[in-house]
């Protein structure tokens, strides 16, 4: 029997780059998508508690049972798992191709990478897919032999439980290296707010800024391993006590 | 000289929790409060990158600098850290007090925990406060010694950069037996979705449901020590990588 994929991502279900990870996912599997109808970038792990929730047949996608949702990436796969899908097992989640890197930091602020913890938090195997090129008319034509080799593989390891941060240099003329299994890169996004005034004469903000490296000369983060032409994988967990300071704190309380 | 306290929420700046925190704050330090200006439960590290931010002196706490922000809890501490308060170093974040637990997997989800997280990934001493009552009106009393004794000793321990879960047991006939310092409790929301219909005949769901522990004899966990009248405390961090799949990938790809 063919496995069960559902896919999803925050870039809504227009962008190019989760028509490109269900056509990738169509080889595999039997594939259900239920995917924002507006952009969720940013939206990480946020949930619809005080909204209500719509879904609607997708009429972009005709041959399989695909659904637009007016919620959160996290709520798309509650959802899905919950009502779309109720009594059947989902074997895999993929969500993205993000248009956009969410290595480092950026994984506690992606909604890509929300909708993959999600599913990890349900139990199911999940892979959350980027590539570090934000335009909307990206080429992701070198990572679909990936994007299907890391899916199959993750199939085949089910029972280790994996969520999976995985990202993809943007196409360059050199190939891509190969795949290397990385911890999260220490960084920060640094913020500069611009301040604008509307027509009717009120303050109003932009954030901008820009990301800070703070190890760019470590090998083993994926930050590194996409600056440098690799694929990048990091496993990824949802407990976030730090264990560390259980002893220190033990101590001061 | 005086440390300065940010505080913030994301039950809104009219909430009584975040008046209680103000009042508890102002007997350590000079006080300054960045808000959101509604409700924001279950917004998680959501920032507005596709959206402005506005923020407004509030009139509600006439004797501080306090602003209410239009954007999430996390937007709240970036503006405030670079734009309202730039220049100045901010000694302590603290986020609260929210109306309702934010123990086990709820820490994914809580905006309050994500102004703390978001001060922590800023390199700022931080403390998310949560009582087990999610009423409007909720009894915050018994919690006021806990909360100035906790924020006291992570201002003297600021070198260990902590970002603490504090969750607080209802109001009890029994006194709290004292804290508990514990790791996040395993569990997890299973979702129901109720389909109503609305005025012109279209579907909606509303997401409903309950928690489920997964090991309620537990006794290191926070649900447990919440639920046995301790003040459970648990250090958090913001590196997702699960070390323990580092090498289980490395022998699969």
């Amino acid at each position: 029997m063919k496995p069960l994929i559902l896919v999803s991502n925050d870039d809504s279900i227009e962008s190019k780059g989760i028509a490109v990870l269900i056509e990738a996912m169509k080889s595999i599997g039997e594939v259900v998508v239920v995917a924002p109808d507006s952009h969720q970038s940013g939206q990480s792990h946020a949930i619809s508690v005080n909204n209500l929730l719509r879904i609607k047949k997708s009429k972009l996608f005709p041959d399989i049972l695909a659904y637009e949702c007016s919620g959160t990436p996290a709520d798309c796969v509650k959802i899905a798992k919950h009502e779309i899908l109720k009594g059947r097992k989902i074997d895999l989640v993929v969500s993205g191709i993000n248009h956009g890197s969410n290595s480092s930091i950026s994984v506690v602020y992606s909604g890509t990478m929300a909708a993959a913890i999600e599913a990890g938090i349900e139990g199911i195997p999940s892979i959350g897919f980027s590539l570090d090129d934000t335009s909307s008319n990206a080429d992701f034509e070198h990572t679909i032999p990936y994007i299907k080799d890391i899916a199959m593989k993750v199939l085949e390891n089910n029972e280790n439980s994996m969520i999976l941060n995985v990202n993809f240099p943007a196409k360059q003329e050199e190939n891509i290296k190969g795949i290397k299994i990385c911890r999260q890169n220490k960084g920060n996004w640094i913020e500069e707010f611009e301040k604008r005034t509307d027509l009717s004469g009120r303050n109003y903000f932009w954030m901008g800024g820009g990301f800070v490296d703070y190890e760019p000369t470590d090998t083993t983060n994926d930050v590194w391993a996409v600056k440098n032409n690799f694929v990048s994988i990091v496993p990824v967990q949802f407990d976030l006590t730090n264990y560390n300071q259980i002893q220190t704190l033990n101590n001061i309380f």
